[in-house]
C-alpha cells in the first residue's frame, strides 16, 4: 500500500488542475504581454486566475503579484520592505518558527546592516502578543509571522497581530502557504499588508506563487526587466502554472473536505499517542493546529530512521521540513518550543490532504508502532519499553 | 488559416515536452528535497534534465542551476556578480542592444553605485571587437553580451568577446535565451563565465530557465532559503518544468530544421523586398542572423498596426520585442543601430519555429502586402507608391 502524508511539503496536482492547464501548453501558449491573439487569450487567463485568488483573500485584483513561489514571495516581501522603507528604520521583527526563506531572508537583512529582532514562541509555538507590542520600536519596519507553521502546523491569530501592527504603523507580512484555503484569510479585516501564497501546496501546480501587497504600501520590485506584473516582478508570464494556481483556489477546499481532514488527523494523533510509549503531540491542540498537520516526537529514536523505515513500507512522511531535511542540525523550530536536542531529533510529520482516506490512516496505524519497536530495539540509548 | 510567427517570443510547448511533464504533475509529484521515494524520483528526474543541459552546452552538471526563466537567469548574473565583486571594482560592460531585463538590470545597478558601460554596436548590431577591448579597465568586473538578439537577430562572436575577457581577467556574460539550440554554444571552448538560457523559446515549459555559472566563478546566491540549487537558488524546485525544460534540450533543433528555418526565413525575407516597396531588412545579413528571425521596418507606417492588421488575417508577429511592446517609445535597439524614429516605429519582427512550413510562409506573402497597401493609404505621411 502507497500513503502518501508528506503534503506539507508538497501536494499532488489535482486532475482538474492539470486539465486546466494543458491547452496553455498546447494551444494559447502566447507570451501574454503580446498584442496578437495568441498574446491577449493568454493575459485574459492569467487575469482571471488573479481574479480568482484576489477573491479568495478579499483582496483587489491589482493588489495581487505572481511569482515563481513561496520562497520568492518570501524573499520579496522582506528585501522589497526592508529597501523600500530603510529612510523610516531599519529594525525587523519576526519570529523563531517561521519558514526556513524568511529566516534566512532574514539573515541576510541582518549582513545588509538591518536589526532583526526573533520574537520567541510558546511550548505551542504561538507568538506572545504582548510580547510583539513590546518589541516594535519607532524604527520598526515590518512585521513577519507565519499564519500556519509548515513543521507543527500551529496557527497564529494573524487578525490580532494584524491590529497591533497597523495601530503601531508597522507593515505586517505573513507566509500563508501552508494555512491558505486551510484558514479563513481576509486581508482587509486582518489587517494584512503583503501575503505570501503558492500553489504547490494546494493541489497547484510547482513553480507559481503570489505576492499579496496591500494597495498604498511601498514595496521594491523584486527583478527588472520587460515591466510584467505592473513593473514588480518582470519575465514572461508562467501562463499555465498561473492558470493551474487559479484553477486549484477555485476548486479550493469545501467545510467537509476540512472536517474529514481534521478527523483523520486526529484519529491518527489518537491512535499513535494510545498505541505506542513515550511519543509527544509538537504544536497546538485543537483549534489553532492546521486541519492536516500531526508532528509527533518519539524518544530514544531518530526521525530520519522512522520516516525512512516507513518509506520501505510505501508510507511517505518527513522529518522536520523538507527545505531542511538535508541539514544535520535538529529542527529549530523545535527547538524554539523548548524540545531538547533528542526529542527534536526523533520528530515525524505527517501531513494530510483532502485525498487522504481512513484506509490509509489505518495503515499508518498498523505500520507505525512496529516501526518505533523495531527501532527502539536498535536504539543506541538502550532497552525501551 | 492561422501562422505563428511570434516564435522569439515565445513557442508552442512541443506534445513530447508536454507528455514528459505529466508524470510529474500526477505521479511523481514529490518534492525533491524529500528523502522519501517520491522525493527522490522528482530529484532524479531533475538531475537527467541538469545533464542533458549541461551537456548542451559543454558544461558540466553542477555548473547548471536552475531559475524561473531567462528575465531571473540574467537578473542573477548582473547583480550576483556585482555585489560578490564589488571589492575588485564597481565597473560594468554591456552594449546598447540587450533585453530590456539586462538593460533595466543595469539601471538597477548603476542606482546601487556601479558604472555601467554601453557598447555601441554596428548598422548590423554586432559587437565592435576593438571597441570592448578598449573600454575594459581595471575596475571592471563583468561584460555582459547579448548572444543572438532578440528583436533584430544578429549574433555576435561570443567566442572572440569570451576570448578578449578572459584574457583581461573580467568575467563574461552572455543572454543566450534567443540563440540557444539555434547556435552552437561550447562555454568551455567560448571562454564563457555565466550563461543564460531558458525553456519556453525552444517549444519548452514557461516559468524555468536556467544559468550556467563556471565552477570557481564567485556569484552571489539570488534567493534565500532551503538550500536548493546548493544553496544558490532557495525554492521548491519546479520538477515538471524543469523536466520539460531538459526533454526540449534532449530532443533540440537539428540540421534540417534549422536548414528548413534558414531557407523559409529568406524566401519570407525576398518576397518581401521584392513585393513591397520602402522596406528596410533591419539587422545583419547571412550567417550574422539567427535562423528564424525577420525584422523589417516599413516606411510611412507603424509596426503596431501592421501587426494588428496581420492579427485580423491570422498572422501573429511582433512590433519591437514583446517585453516592450506596451511602451509607446521606439525601440531602443533600431535606435541603437541606427534607425531614425520613423523607420524603428514601423518595425515588425516575423519569427519562425521548426513548426513553420511554406504555406504558411506563402499566406504571409499574400496578405502582408496588402496590410502595407491599405495601411499607406491612411497613412498620415501623405500618398506613396
Amino acid at each position: 500500500m502507497k500513503v502518501y502524508l508528506d503534503n506539507a511539503s508538497t501536494t499532488k496536482v489535482d486532475e482538474r488542475v492539470i486539465k486546466k492547464m494543458i491547452p496553455y501548453f498546447k494551444d494559447n501558449y502566447g507570451n501574454a504581454s503580446s498584442l496578437h491573439e495568441k498574446g491577449l487569450s493568454a493575459k485574459k487567463a492569467i487575469e482571471e486566475a488573479r481574479n480568482i485568488i484576489a477573491i479568495s483573500i478579499n483582496a483587489d485584483s491589482d493588489e495581487i503579484y505572481f511569482s515563481s513561489g513561496g520562497t520568492e514571495s518570501n524573499n520579496w516581501a522582506l528585501k522589497g520592505i526592508a529597501f523600500s522603507n530603510r529612510h523610516k528604520g531599519n529594525h525587523i521583527i519576526t519570529t523563531k518558527v517561521e519558514h526556513k526563506c524568511i529566516m534566512e531572508s532574514c539573515d541576510w537583512l541582518n549582513k545588509q546592516g538591518f536589526e532583526i529582532t526573533h520574537l520567541e514562541v510558546n511550548n505551542g509555538g504561538l507568538v506572545d502578543l504582548e510580547e510583539l507590542k513590546k518589541k516594535i520600536r519607532k524604527d520598526t519596519i515590518l512585521v513577519s509571522v507565519i499564519h500556519g507553521n509548515n513543521e507543527i502546523g500551529t496557527i497564529n491569530d494573524i487578525e490580532k497581530i494584524g491590529k497591533i501592527c497597523r495601530e503601531k504603523g508597522v507593515y505586517f507580512h505573513s507566509d500563508a502557504c501552508q494555512s491558505f484555503l486551510k484558514e479563513k484569510i481576509n486581508v482587509k479585516e486582518m489587517n494584512i499588508d503583503l501575503l505570501t501564497l503558492n500553489a504547490h501546496k494546494i493541489h497547484g501546480p510547482k513553480g507559481v506563487g503570489a505576492l499579496y501587497v496591500r494597495s498604498g504600501v511601498i514595496l521594491n520590485s523584486w527583478q527588472q526587466g520587460g515591466g510584467q506584473e505592473n513593473n514588480m516582478r518582470a519575465g514572461t508570464e508562467n501562463t499555465p502554472g498561473i492558470v493551474g494556481f487559479g484553477e486549484a483556489v477555485r476548486l479550493g477546499l469545501n467545510k467537509e473536505e476540512i472536517e474529514k481532514m481534521e478527523k483523520l488527523r486526529d484519529k491518527l494523533i489518537e491512535g499513535i499517542l494510545q498505541n505506542i510509549s513515550e511519543v509527544k503531540l509538537n504544536g497546538s491542540s485543537g483549534k489553532k493546529r492546521l486541519c492536516n498537520n500531526i508532528n509527533l516526537s518519539f524518544r530514544y529514536i531518530e526521525g530520519e530512521s522512522i520516516s525512512g523505515m516507513l518509506n520501505q513500507h510505501g508510507i511517505c512522511g518527513s522529518t522536520g521540513s523538507a527545505c531542511s531535511e538535508k541539514s544535520l542540525e535538529p529542527s529549530y523550530v523545535l527547538k524554539a518550543i523548548g524540545l531538547n536536542h533528542e526529542m527534536a531529533n526523533g520528530s515525524l510529520r505527517l501531513s494530510l490532504s483532502k485525498e487522504t482516506n481512513e484506509k490509509e490512516i489505518n495503515y499508518v496505524l498498523e505500520i507505525l508502532p512496529k516501526v518505533v519497536k523495531k527501532l527502539r530495539e536498535y536504539s543506541p540509548y538502550g532497552e525501551v519499553k
